[in-house]
């Protein structure tokens, strides 16, 4: 891992890590912060959305004076594969910048955006490798970074002790965001696409037991809300499959970072209460 | 003053806005957070440093919480007038996203480049009267903006009861970047850009009794503190005048937003206390 930039950062380090990934065949980006004092310290994977690298949530969230206050490490990749022989769509809402948290099997996709091997099995090791870490860790994102979490922990629920979201894309089966990239990714069979949606995989017992809460904040004032975005599906397959899960609706906020920060403490607390349990 | 942009922001509401500036003569924007309540609320106004808008500070300093929970208006200006038929230079360091807060006497900067006048007159006067105040206020800012809350604070000390700065500029009559600037907004005559360094008004007795402390934070690891910012400088105009003024050296830290994070509660706790006095 070459750092490409180091900050001084709430008492700890920041730094910005540029990686030749094995899953993706690429270089891969993340920054990771480190609380101050020797550690270890467990981890709390951020995955990002739409459009974003590592940058948006590093400058934007004001995460890291509750990561210092707990001691945890946060980790911020980027949101998939990137340059010149990577695949890619004018659209923002697909390829470089979309990752979706994938491993997809169509072409042209299908060499490089690996993006469920890259953060479960590659990052995870890296960080455990690299950085003074209890190797317990959690996960949570925004949007399509929320269905990121949100999935990654169902799918692969012995690596998190515990998942949170904001504005996470509920159900990608069920909205076009979710339709246009798993068909791109995934092909046109749906039941492969059910084993990457959070709401069917919470109604199907997936990871049942594994979290006695899940917390997911989402503003009534954010546009995506209604077509893309629907936490009811999540509350509803919640209920049905007995699965923990908070949804708090905040009033008057959007989709935007400033939402994300007036909020991120709670989701760092969440977290740091179940990875020192 | 038109709203462009509104965000639901912990419990208050952060606007972006553009207003018709008589001072400058060309639209100006900037960014206000009222928190939640009634009000009235004190104000802190924000000053950013070179190359920046009223965002560099809105979104990476992390500043809104401190300011909800001490329940102040923060104000953030743009750094320079902007746009077709005003003045500009390609560099970084000089015209537009460069205003250095002062009024502009030499051509062709004098039109436009009247930043000081914006400030102390215009935009207080605007913030007064189109958001709850108490109509009473505090100025603080990075760089060439801490450059900026220190010598508005000492010329207008009737104006803010509190100032504090992030690796200000100290004393620009002493450094490449200020002599470039005052060269070009005042031209040659040095009597003159004395009236605009911080360290020569404390020194000279400016504001006398005005102000009890005066904040500074400044990184160790800050790469323009030798050539550029001379905190030493305030430090010994401050002993030689009896003015209040703690230098804060913070080891490893940069120029960066990340160092301004790492510390904004501070600022903002030490304003909150003296508007509330």
């Amino acid at each position: 891992m070459e750092t490409t930039k180091t900050h001084a950062l709430h008492g700890g380090v920041l730094r910005y890590l540029k990686h030749d990934s094995a899953a993706t065949g690429t270089p891969m980006t993340l920054s990771v912060f480190v609380p101050a004092g020797e550690g270890p310290f467990p981890v709390l994977i951020w995955l990002s959305g739409l459009t974003c690298t590592e940058d948006n949530f590093t400058t934007k969230a004001g995460a890291y004076r509750a990561a210092a206050e707990h001691g945890v490490i946060i980790v911020a990749p980027d949101t998939s594969p990137r340059g010149e022989g990577v695949a890619d769509d004018p659209a923002y809402d697909l390829g470089q910048g979309a990752g979706f948290y994938v491993d997809a099997t169509q072409a042209p996709w299908a060499p490089h955006f690996r993006m469920e091997t890259y953060v479960t099995d590659e990052l995870v090791a890296l960080i455990d490798a690299e950085f003074p870490t209890t190797k317990t860790r959690s996960i949570f994102g925004h949007s399509m970074g929320g269905h990121g979490a949100l999935t990654l922990a169902l799918r692969h629920p012995q690596l998190f002790r515990s998942v949170s979201a904001f504005a996470p894309i509920a159900s990608p089966t069920r909205c076009p965001w979710g339709e246009k990239a798993f068909s791109a990714y995934l092909g046109e069979d749906r039941t492969e696409w059910a084993r990457h949606d959070a709401a069917l995989l919470i109604e199907g017992g997936a990871a049942a037991g594994a979290f006695d809460d899940i917390l997911v904040d989402q503003g009534d004032a954010d546009s995506f809300l209604t077509d893309q975005l629907k936490p009811e599906l999540l509350v509803a397959a919640a209920e049905k499959a007995g699965q923990g899960l908070t949804l708090r609706m905040q009033p008057g906020y959007d989709h935007s970072y400033f939402f994300m920060a007036s909020f991120v403490d709670d989701h760092v607390a969440f977290h740091a209460t179940r990875l020192k349990a």
